[in-house]
């Protein structure tokens, strides 16, 4: 089993973080517009990513396995490619220096190979993504997102 | 043993991308401006990090393993952070749907840990500066380089 964990620090309080993590309009704000679902503990979210023309591409749906108040969210991908169903993602949040810093984990993918390559750097490009959220009120969720390859 | 990997597009010809990663003044337009040393094989290049104001925060010291013209570079971590020594950095690239795709490779860390994931978020923001070279003539190398962190 491989992971992808990553680290980024934002100047907002805990409650603003995990506000962004652990509602649907908060993870509209910084992933994918098109979020539904329910994101409390036992609900199932979908995230869905469209072209700029409406067309979709894919998506992800995740059951929410935890959510410690300003301190932790955890999901498990129950829909979505092949290589993600099964793994883990969470987010872990402590204060540091004045930022809250988010410790991401992408945890159990079965093989290192070059789709999660990609997704380690589209990870990178979304956590930047939620901190702009929390920073400065806008992200830069699908369909606005940067792109990084041929692969999206 | 631990790996960061990674995977970016970039619109060019490999060769451009090749002389990003091969030569010290391609190196220094991406990742950091005091570039220093040797890039052939058998070569050690010395990466150095200062502020803005001119204070050194720190640095690596590679020895180049291998270069295979438009296709491969390899180096060793022989100085810096205690993590990093004796870990490998390879750069793989291929052409793709009219990009270079470059695929990315930071092996054999001894262990997960918050550092690694510090990292990894800061590679992808290397590797887009990369990119951001190749397809414009301007990267962010460090001491602009995007800053993620209470880290850096």
């Amino acid at each position: 089993m491989v992971d992808i964990v990553q680290r980024v620090g934002i100047k907002a309080p805990a409650a603003k973080v995990f506000a962004a993590l652990s509602t649907v309009d908060g993870l509209a704000g910084w992933w994918t517009r098109s979020t539904t679902g329910s994101s409390k503990v036992g609900g199932t979210i979908a995230f869905r990513f469209q072209q700029p023309s409406g067309e979709e591409i894919g998506g992800f749906d995740m059951d929410v396995l935890e959510l410690v108040p300003d301190q932790k969210v955890r999901w498990r991908v129950k829909g979505g490619p092949d290589e993600w169903v099964g793994t883990n993602i969470e987010f872990d949040l402590s204060p540091q220096d004045g930022y809250t810093i988010v410790r991401f984990g992408h945890r159990n993918w079965r093989e290192e190979n070059e789709f999660m390559g990609h997704c380690t750097t589209k990870w990178a490009t979304f956590l930047l993504s939620l901190r702009d959220l929390v920073e400065t009120g806008r992200g830069k969720p699908a369909p606005e997102d940067q792109k990084i390859s041929n692969w999206h």
